[in-house]
């Protein structure tokens, strides 16, 4: 029985729905953003992240791109991704890491920028910057789908389709203006919100419908 | 056969190791920084990155923790991982992604602060924040070196030891700098030097004593 810490819309969305489509028995627990920050959080999560996934065993894993690959091998005959080993898994994980370093980890880099600069000019500067790079990993996934579709890997859905589900929710300044430039990821994403195992957890998130992340951008 | 685009000290070298320690059959193919800066390799590596793996059907795989990962399973009898889908391997995997998100993906950045804000002022400001986080990252690796260590799966050497050592030949501003900072990880890396299988490619790379990686910050 795994234990899913959970925050809604957060980096836990695509583990959600993937502990789902693995039908893996699973106890969900729900979490605010002040409870994760809470400093008991990190004797369970070491840097305070979101996802974190618990074993049986107690352990406690975190790195969404992590959760989800261990899953899959957890529960390889639920066909979540390719074969382990195979040629066609080497490229699920090169995209699988692509998605959460140029995407997710930079992304999310965004909206701490003000952080790491001086005055609101060079954090609008640095934000407008690493967002224009994260659209540029965008039009990457959004070619590859519109010439190998509907999914990542092919004709296959994988994990891969959920966790660009959950990045795509979190498009800057909002979902339908992702969907606006890049149509293969709208056309993905309206694919996965029709994915019958999920209506339950898209519910749950308030993104069953497009639009339901609220930006925690204070700037 | 496997192809590994591979540049000194960069960060193939990890990548190179492993096939040395898996024993698996492969092409070397040494670049240099201005080949892989060459629009052409982009047929190859989609986003000109660095290390890249050359599939013997023509594929490349990219995300050196991409490539780590796809290595381990396709080699499962080397046992450069825990047993694929058990706990043990489940953090493994954390630590993996911990590493190439927190300490390269993100130390990285560091070397590019130059092109996201204005000035050397905010450059150097924006660097020595990113570095002083990365150093915390270091601590928590660190730490678990000296708690269960030598190696980061504890008694059994893994993949992610060749991967911290990648990691900690970058050390900023030097290798020797990181050692004072982080005792353990001065050990793993004095450990993996002395790997038999190991010598040839650490040779190569001019890299086998420390202090051999010439850090291309051009600030």
């Amino acid at each position: 029985m795994y234990k899913l810490y959970n925050v809604k819309t957060w980096g836990s969305l695509a583990i959600h729905c993937l502990l789902e489509e693995l039908e893996a028995p699973y106890t969900n627990i729900w979490m605010t953003a002040e409870q994760v920050r809470d400093p008991e959080f990190r004797a369970i999560s070491p840097l305070g992240m979101i996802p974190a996934l618990g074993l049986a065993d107690g352990r406690t894993l975190y790195e969404s791109a992590a959760i989800v690959a261990f899953l899959i091998a957890a529960h390889p005959d639920k066909h979540m991704s390719p074969e382990l080993g195979s040629p066609d898994y080497g490229e699920f994980l090169s995209l699988l890491l692509f998605m959460s370093t140029g995407i997710y980890g930079f992304g999310n880099f965004a909206y701490s920028a003000g952080d790491y600069v001086t005055g609101p000019a060079e954090r609008d500067g640095l934000q407008a910057k690493v967002r224009r790079q994260v659209d540029d990993h965008w039009a990457l996934i959004d070619r590859r789908l519109a010439g190998s579709g509907p999914w990542l890997m092919g004709r296959d859905f994988s994990a891969l389709d959920l966790y660009a589900f959950m990045l795509s929710i979190w498009g800057y300044p909002n979902e339908q203006a992702l969907h606006d430039k890049f149509k293969s990821v709208a056309k993905l994403s309206a694919a996965v919100r029709k994915r019958p195992k999920l209506k339950a957890v898209l519910e749950s998130h308030g993104v069953l419908m497009p639009g339901g992340y609220i930006s925690s951008d204070q700037t």
